[in-house]
Parts: structure tokens; sequence; C-alpha cells
């Protein structure tokens, strides 16, 4: 038996995809395996449980050991069990998804496994390792159906913003373009928002207001929900 | 090695919570086990995967061994993996819950394994095996969340049915009272609803109207989503 399997689970596994908002794209943070299997390939932070260790503990361990993130809210997305997902033998992974704002996160690549740690914008990904094409899909798709009824621009977007720029993001995740004025009066319509007496810095002539969010009806909107159109 | 567990993958199992709406109360399929582990105690259909099977493939199987329901929708709700779930040795388990009108299903205890099947209020459990009050909760806490932006009514309701019962449907999951002007509106404005030239046949003074729903505002609000309140 190989080293690196010692006192681990050899049939379950688990793998994060780490969504982050920067530079107005949806990107995903990826690492290069520095080992076999797969050695060079770029993949989802993820491994083998080790015993004693439930699923979302080895996310967080492998995460922070490969990538350098920590304290993430990692949200469970579905287990993959396909028979051939890991040959030779069998793996179930369980697939975690986390929104994170990537200028707050120092990322280094660690240890043997890593030799390097990049955010790759979602549409624009290398090939990667094993299924987990499919895992970042799944988790995709999971996100589309999120933003639709439950407000996720807190976790992506910088504290203030202007209605352009929160329109962009849920446009980048929906990947299709939204009517500017429905977008406007949906999110005014639920007191989501705080516009603020400062406008846009970077933007010089007819610049457009600052928001923030109400952190009061964010809370509230994360567990009744609403429609966005 | 115990005889039933050769050819199973002995750390990973399927457990099914199926909710079925029935005399206006929302219910629980559990079987009660006819050999140990647990001889005697009230469980969900569940157990262990066999060598080359899937979660949702065991889940559909032993579902059908148990209690005899077949062909039915199965949602992933959650991995558990507590170390101490299955004492003496560690197994992770898949949730699944499904939506079911009972009536539908003729339930049987089938084979070794279950010696009875049964519905039982979802606020009157026996006792349940393992950790399985832990997966109902779960299954129970998505239902919830579930009813408040999707359409669920079209699995649980029978063909033809008055408001009044569709609203009491809300109530037992919700396990709350609606208001029934708010409800009667949100449901009407939604146009999920076709009335009929029907009257409830049960009640003969001031019957109410019957409705059905309209398949394809059905469909379209599964992606869409509503917000029920």
């Amino acid at each position: 038996m190989a080293n690196w399997l010692k006192n681990t689970i050899k049939n379950a596994s688990s793998d994060c995809v780490v969504f982050g908002f920067e530079d107005f794209s949806l990107k995903i943070l990826l690492y290069k395996r520095g080992i076999n299997p797969c050695k060079g390939a770029w993949a989802l932070p993820g491994g083998f449980l080790k015993k004693g260790e439930l699923f979302e503990e080895a996310a967080r361990r492998i995460l922070k050991a490969t990538t350098g993130v920590t304290d993430i809210y990692l949200e469970e997305v579905a287990v993959f069990d396909q028979l051939d997902r890991f040959p030779p033998w069998r793996v179930f992974t369980v697939g975690y998804f986390a929104l994170v704002k990537p200028g707050k996160y120092k990322i280094t690549a660690t240890g043997l496994d890593s030799t390097e740690v990049r955010w790759f914008k979602f549409n624009e990904l290398p090939e990667l390792a094993w299924d987990h094409k499919q895992i970042v899909d799944t988790a995709l798709h999971k996100l589309r159906s999120l933003v639709l009824h439950k407000p996720i621009g807190l976790e992506l977007m910088p504290n203030k913003f202007t209605l352009p720029q929160l329109q962009t993001l849920y446009e980048v995740v929906l990947d299709r373009p939204l009517d500017r004025r429905n977008f406007r009066k949906k999110m005014i319509q639920m007191n989501l928002l705080k516009k603020l007496d400062e406008r846009d810095p970077n933007n010089k002539t007819n610049a457009a207001y600052l928001y923030k969010f109400d952190k009061r009806v964010y809370n509230k909107l994360i567990t009744k929900g609403f429609i966005l159109e």
C-alpha cells in the first residue's frame, strides 16, 4: 500500500468547489497535482478521509493543506459515486461548495500534493482530473438555482458596490443578461440594499451611487427566500 | 463475516425517508426489523450497497425489498457520517427523500429483513434505530424549505382537491397555520390551479369547489420557483 494511503479510508473522499467573484468574473479555485495519480493535472482541492474524520472535516483539512484557504462556509453538493470515477478502485466522494471573496484569501500551494494554486474563470477551466468537471457542473447548477431564490451577494461582493456591479454578478453566475430596469426594481423592492451618499470613485463622470447590504434584511431573506425574476 | 454482508460494501449504505400525505396528515414509511442488528426496532428502509451498485440504486433495491414500493422519485438529502452511527464499525449513509400518495402503493413487509411496514404520522414516530431520527429531521427540514419555493402538491394531493385541502397540506408540512385569505390569493395569482365546475362531493352544504393543478404552470414553477408567503 502506498505510503500516502496509510490511516486513510480508501473508498471515501471529499472535494471542494470554491467559487469566487473577482474582476467581474465567476472563478473557481484549482490546484495542480504534484504527485500521482494524475500528477500535473488540475484538480479540485480534495482527498481521502482519515480514520475518525468526517467528510466535512476532511474537506476543510485538505482545502487548507493544498490551497491555504481556511475559515470557509462549506455546503454539501452531493455524493459522487460512479463506479469508474477513481480507477483502479472504487472511491465515493462528497462534493462541497463555497462562495468567497478571492481577495480575502492568501492562496498558496503547500505540501507535496500541490505545486500551484490558481483561480480560473468558470467558463475557461483547464481539463480536470477524474470526474471533477462533473462535480463543478453540479455545484454550478446548485449555485444557479440558489441565486434565484436566496441572496448570495454578501459573500461575493465588496462592502460597497454599485447596482450595475451587482447586476453583473447575477448575470455572470446565471450566464445570461438580465433586464436592467426589472433587476433594479426587484432589488429595491426587497429593501435588501442601503443607498449610500457616495458615488463610485472609479467613475468620474455620471458615477453610479454606491450601495451596501442591509444585513438584517439579508439574513431574513436567506431564510425566507425570494424570486429574482 | 455474517452471511448478509457477503458482496456488500461494508462501510456504505443508503436510507430512504418516504413522505406521504394521507387523511390530512404527513406520514413517513417505516419498517420493523426482522433480524439483528436492531431486531424488532422501527427503521427507515435502507441498507448496505452491493459491490458495483450506486447509492441510489441500493436505495431503490432495498426500498422495494423491505416495503414493496417501486418507481419513486428519490432526491438526495445528505450524507450522514457520524463516527458512532452504526456500532461497532463505521458506516456512511446517504439519505434520500421521496414524496408519494400513500394510496398509490401497496406496501408489504417482504423478505427476512422486515416483519411489518407501516405509515406513521411524522410527529408520532416510534423510537427509530441508529441515527434514523436525525435523517428524518434533516429530510423534514429540506421538505419544509422546499415547499416555500417549489410546488410539491402534485406528488401528494389527489387529482381533484379543494383549496382548504391544499392549505391543510401546506399547514401540515410546515406545522403551523397559514392565513386563509393570503394562501388563496397567492395560489390563484400563480395560475397554478384550474378551477373545475364541480364541488366537493363529501360536503353537501356549501361545498367548496374542486381544483386541479395546471401541469404546464406546475412544471414551470418547479424550475422557476415561487415564494409561498
